[in-house]
């Protein structure tokens, strides 16, 4: 095989930019941090797009644009959200370029200042609060159920393609309620919309759950999060969903009228997930022949490679499985009929593994005498041969298996790694293996910073669901003895 | 009506400005230049995304994304291009904030400087010539049909909603070829997936033609455009696609190994559409009652108003309705059913219309009784009574009747807004009334600026096809009296 990755035990961190690389998903950009998405990392990243606006629409939102650019002054209305988000930004000061003296380069014109310096995005609250403010006057005008998907960029000091460039394309949505109830419960159902999408979409296994304060979003009363387990046993945060309280509508001055005809702060929620979740899905799944695509992702479904000496033979083999093609499409399938004669059978089976394709059918001249197809899946990598009668809904059904097949792989995975410990020195201890660690904290701010420092771990959130046997009842803290109500989830993190 | 318009007559700019705030289409934001494009305005643009991105995947293409941010020496590599797009831009020249010593507020970290300042992509060919030349190192590699969507930045002094904006949406093909040949039938096939765009999906009729060399874009060998006329007598240009030929392979020296084994740079396109399409669909149809949109792009097509007396009328009337609603879903079209007792029929007629809903139904009891319903037609703002049998089949042929009506009203109001003219004086004359003027230019870039000084109509394009009888004829440049191969189509422009 042309194109070896590092293997995952060998350097799971090298296997991961290989796999980007080799896999044809992303590169390194001339601009410091910023990628560039190929197309077929792009084309999975479409169809993800497709399956969040769906859910999004049909759960009541509406997509918008709001300005990339946002002034300076904004970022600091927020108390906290300042420390969070006006940072690492990219600020632009200028509005014009001349050419230079000599004619031959473009310099910045000294004249062309800004007054007021304007930040590339980190994220839009506050940009969009200004805006809201204006189209609310009464509860009739709300609630208001935005969404928008975007660029934003954050100027991070380490980058890794996906999972953390400055630039990166998102989705944001920024909801507007009447009441505390109603946008607490809106953060929580987008946050369900999330956890369906990782599970039943990417094949990922999520712990729902809500952040520590030290973790909470900038500006957030509460922060909801997913969080999925890598191969290697880190965590990665795969989206967050934040209920807001009436902080940036307090922020920005966006009252409106109640039912009771008073005037109240507009409650607000934001929710995100972002082109991160390529990274989550290439490391929950993909093994050292390659990307393993969950089927409900794939760009393509199916291969079929015809094996085959000369036109003659070719044109015999492809007549043969015209009408398995023709079906398969019927049925929904994207199929890629790669009848090229320019590479050999051999490399593009490699190529094929190396793209995560699910399912490879390959045939020759014997399978057509006999009327059979190789079925090769990419997950399991095992190899069978069926009859070509019935193949097309074989190859569904199978697709479906498949998707069911690397999500309970994935889930058993985590089941493995997820673990209870009572005492700080068994969890120094088990944190070194990675995975999930449940265990007794005492909810205070400063075991929580102690813990981060002495063992690189975070708490990934307080889940709602139970995983192990009494994780939610009450304990003692682990490091200082004090009182905990239940167990939370450690681990560490990308 | 509550949100009355100015009459196109009294003012056409503000009637157009009027009419983008009242359907809610997008609002100016806090940064200058900016807009907001608000849910019914995106819904649209949606919408033409969805139809330019089927036909650019139908023509082989495929998306892909490419940074935000240019380095600054990249735009003065391609000689023409940095006179072109090397001015108007925002600078990012930092990339940190601070709080200030107060405490109250943030600064521009003057620590964090960059070393070479980026500049927000107002076009991206040369982030994606410094990228494509690593993809390509034999003419296997080739062809490489790229489409991106994106947002991008020129400093515009003078904006106006979709027009003209310092932020816009668009999206950009760029496409790497082996020959000349196929480059330039590359910008040509697109040129007319834009013109089959405007003139089905949008029902704007265009002129396709090719720019002279002063209008044509700054790195290109040749521009095609599509031109269409507006309400005013006004072209927009809706739609360019550009050959480079190998302008940018040279800049940033992207050569291949061609079938001969030699080393050849490669041959390039690229083409866009942007929001400002939006624009270009509003000043083409709507009325001084709001928008008319094509039912092909109507976010809603069909709205349904049931006229009634307390809730058990409207219950009545809701249950007749709603098999009308579900057999309307089932043929593929959007309904929205109004059955608000907040706001009374009239204003809701009124906002439907400012909306430009292609058709409403209207039910009220005697309709009820009777099983008719109204029916409206935004288009031509005509009434009429039918019977309820069949009526999903009548507006599924009515929705494609509207379709075509409102594309031939435009051609015809082109038809008689395209003049030819053969002398200065006659020329001067006519441009006051605005329209296209098909007239004899020698060719020169100096009588074009003359032209344009004196009468403020430049070249919107050399025609590929014939207009008027006898416009592709050779004659006499009616400034100089030299030889003109054949008319060009003049205009004041947008």
């Amino acid at each position: 095989m042309a194109k070896e990755l590092t293997p995952r035990a060998e350097n799971y961190s090298q296997w991961y930019n290989d796999l980007v690389v080799k896999a044809d998903l992303a590169e390194q950009s001339a601009v410091r941090g910023c990628m560039v998405i190929k197309p077929y990392g792009y084309s999975i990243w479409e169809k993800m797009q497709h399956e969040l606006d769906r859910r999004f629409k049909e759960t009541g939102h509406v997509n918008a644009y709001f300005p990339l650019l946002i002034p300076k002054s904004f970022l600091s209305r927020e108390a906290k959200h300042v420390e969070g988000f006006a940072k690492e930004c990219a600020v632009v000061t200028h509005y014009r370029l001349k050419v230079n003296d000599e004619g031959n380069a473009v310099v910045v014109d000294p004249e062309a200042k800004l007054e007021e310096e304007l930040i590339v995005r980190p994220t839009s609250e506050t940009i969009i609060w200004n805006t809201y403010k204006n189209w609310i006057k009464s509860w009739r005008d709300l609630p208001i159920l935005c969404n928008q998907w975007a660029n934003v960029m954050r100027w991070e000091m380490r980058t890794r393609p996906f999972l953390r460039t400055a630039e990166f394309l998102w989705q944001e949505g920024h909801t507007a309620h009447e009441t505390y109830e109603e946008a607490e419960a809106e953060a929580q159902r987008m946050l369900n919309v999330y956890a369906d999408f990782a599970e039943n979409v990417m094949a990922v296994p999520v712990v729902k759950g809500v952040k520590s304060e030290t973790e909470r979003f900038a500006g957030a009363v509460d922060t909801y999060t997913i969080e999925a387990l890598m191969q290697d046993g880190k965590a990665l945060q795969s989206g967050t969903s934040h209920f807001l309280g009436q902080n940036f509508a307090k922020a920005f001055g966006a009252q409106f009228q109640n039912r009771n005809g008073e005037l109240e702060y507009v409650w607000a929620t934001s929710w995100g997930v972002s082109t991160r979740l390529i990274g989550a899905l290439i490391m929950a799944h993909s093994d050292d022949n390659g990307l393993v695509l969950p089927p409900n992702l794939a760009p393509i479904q199916v291969v079929i490679v015809p094996i085959f000496k000369g036109e003659e033979q070719l044109k015999q083999i492809s007549e043969k499985l015209a009408p398995v093609i023709a079906e398969l499409k019927q049925l929904g399938i994207s199929v890629k009929y790669d009848d090229a004669d320019t590479k050999k059978p051999g490399w593009k089976f490699a190529e094929y593994e190396l793209k995560g394709v699910p399912v490879r059918l390959a045939m020759g001249a014997r399978d057509m005498e006999n009327g059979t197809i190789e079925v090769a899946r990419r997950d399991t990598l095992t190899k069978e041969t069926k009859s070509l009668d019935g193949i097309a809904t074989y190859i569904k059904d199978l697709l479906a298996d498949i998707q069911k097949n690397i999500f309970q792989k994935a889930l058993d995975y985590r089941k493995q790694n997820i673990k209870t410990v009572d005492t700080y020195e068994e969890f120094k201890k088990e944190i070194e293996k990675g995975g999930f660690i449940l265990a007794h904290w005492d909810g205070t701010a400063e075991t929580e910073a102690k813990i981060k420092e002495e063992t690189k771990a975070t708490i990934r959130c307080i889940p709602f669901d139970s995983y192990v046997d009494g994780d939610k009842e009450p304990g003692k803290c682990m490091v200082t003895g004090k009182p905990s109500k239940c167990r939370v989830l450690f681990a560490r993190a990308y």
